[in-house]
C-alpha cells in the first residue's frame, strides 16, 4: 500500500460542531473537499476552474469524534485508483492527538464539454503518476 | 408602522444547531437570505439572476433561542425604506410558539454593470410600492 | 427489493449551493441526516436524545445535480439491514422533476453507556419490523 | 480610536462560497464567531464553556467580496464598549490583499444561572482592561 502523498491542515470552526459537541458528519465531506481542492491544485498546474472533475461517489467511515478543543485536523490524501476517465482519492482525517477520526474515499469523473465522461488528458495522467509514483 | 407584507416558513435542520442546542447565530443570516429571496421573487417578476442586488448591511437582534423540536420558523419580511439605489428590508424570525426569536434588517444596493450603485429601475419601484402600499 | 417506507420533503436553501450553482456535495449528507432524524422519530416513540445511535458509515452516489429553482427535494428512506447492534438505512434524493439526484446509505451503531456497540433493544427491533415488514 | 488588539487568520473553505463565487454573507458571521472565540480564549483564562456570554446583537457592513483564490482572511478584533453586564466587540474582516471586506460589531451579554443579564465578574473586567488599555 502506498503512503499518503499529501497532507493539509484545517482549523476546526465552532460552527462545525453539532449538539453532540462533535464535528458534524456532513462537515467531514467539506474537509475532504478542501483537502481534495488543495491536492489537485498541487498536482496539476491548470487552475481549478479549468478542471471539469465531477464528484461521483463519496464514502466516509467515522471512527472517533473530533472536539473543538482539538484545534485542527490534518487531512491526508493519496490517489487510490486511476481509471480512463476517473480518479479515486483516499483520505485520512487525523486528529491533533494522532487518532484517525475517519477514513474516506471519493471518485471524481472527468467530464467533457458535452457533459459525459471523457478520458483524462494525458498531461493529467503524467502529473498524477509523477506525484504518486506508487500508483499502479 | 406598517405590517409585514410577506411571511414564509423555513423548517429547522439539525445542522442549524450548535453545541448549545440552539440554532447558531450565523444561521439566522441564512434564514433571512432565504426569506429575502422569496420576498423578491414574489414582488418582482424578473428572475433573481437578473437582479443585481448586493447585500451592503446586515443587522440582527437575538431575543430568544430556537431549538430543534420547535420544528420550523416563520420569517416575516417587509420593505422598511426605499432609497434611490437601495432597498432596506425588515424581518422578524418567529418561533412556532409565536415568540419572536430575532428581528433583523438588511440593506441591498442595486448595482449597475460597472459595479457601482445605480438607481432602482422605475418598474421595481412600482412593484415594491404596489406590494407595500404603506411604504412612504 | 423492498419499497421505500418513508419520504420527507426538504426545501433547498440558497446557502446549499456552491459556485457551480448546484447543491454542494456535503449538503447531501445534511439532507440524509434530516431525513434520518425524521424517519427515526416516526419509527420510534422515544425522543431522539434518548437514542444513542452513532453514525459509523456514510456513502453517497451522485447522479444528477440539483439547482435552486427546483425548489425542494424529496428524500426517501428505508431500512436496508438490521444487525445485532446496527441499523443500515438506504436513501434516494429525488428532485422535483422526479430524477434521482443521488442514492445513499448510512450505518448507525447503537452505543451503550460505556461507549461500545450494544445490541439494539428488543422494542426497537419490533418497531422497525412493524414499520418495514419487508425487511428480512 | 484604539487599535485592534487581536488578529487571527481563517482559511477560506470552498464551501464558504455561494453561486456568486464570493464568500456568502452568512459565513462572515461564522468568521466573527471564530475570531470572537479565540479573542475571548486569549483574554480570559477560564475555558469557553464556563463563560455564559449570549450573543445579543450582530451587525455587518459588507464592503468588498472575498474570492476563494485569496486563500484566507484576517479578522481583527477589539473591545469597543464594556457595559455592566455586556461586552461589545468590533471587527474588521481583511482580505489577503489588505482590503477590508467587512466591518462588524457584536454585543454579548453575560447571563447568570437564572438566564438573566448579570454583571460581568470583576476578574473579567480586569482581564479586558489589561488586554485593551485604550478601552475607556
Amino acid at each position: 500500500m502506498s503512503e499518503f502523498a499529501f497532507t493539509t491542515s484545517i482549523p476546526i470552526r465552532y460552527r462545525d460542531l453539532d449538539p453532540w459537541d462533535h464535528v458534524n458528519n456532513a462537515v467531514y465531506a467539506t474537509y475532504l473537499e478542501e483537502a481534495r481542492t488543495e491536492y489537485l491544485d498541487t498536482v496539476f498546474e491548470t487552475p481549478m476552474e479549468a478542471r471539469d472533475f465531477v464528484l461521483a461517489n463519496l464514502e466516509l467511515d467515522y471512527r472517533a469524534p473530533i472536539t473543538y478543543d482539538s484545534g485542527g485536523v490534518e487531512i491526508a490524501v493519496r490517489a487510490a485508483e486511476l481509471g480512463s476517465s476517473s480518479l479515486t482519492l483516499s483520505y485520512e482525517v487525523r486528529r491533533s492527538d494522532g487518532v484517525v477520526s475517519a477514513t474516506g474515499e471519493t471518485t471524481q469523473v472527468h467530464m467533457g464539454e458535452d457533459g459525459t465522461p471523457t478520458p483524462l488528458p494525458e498531461e493529467w495522467r503524467t502529473a498524477i503518476a509523477e506525484f504518486e509514483p506508487d500508483l499502479s
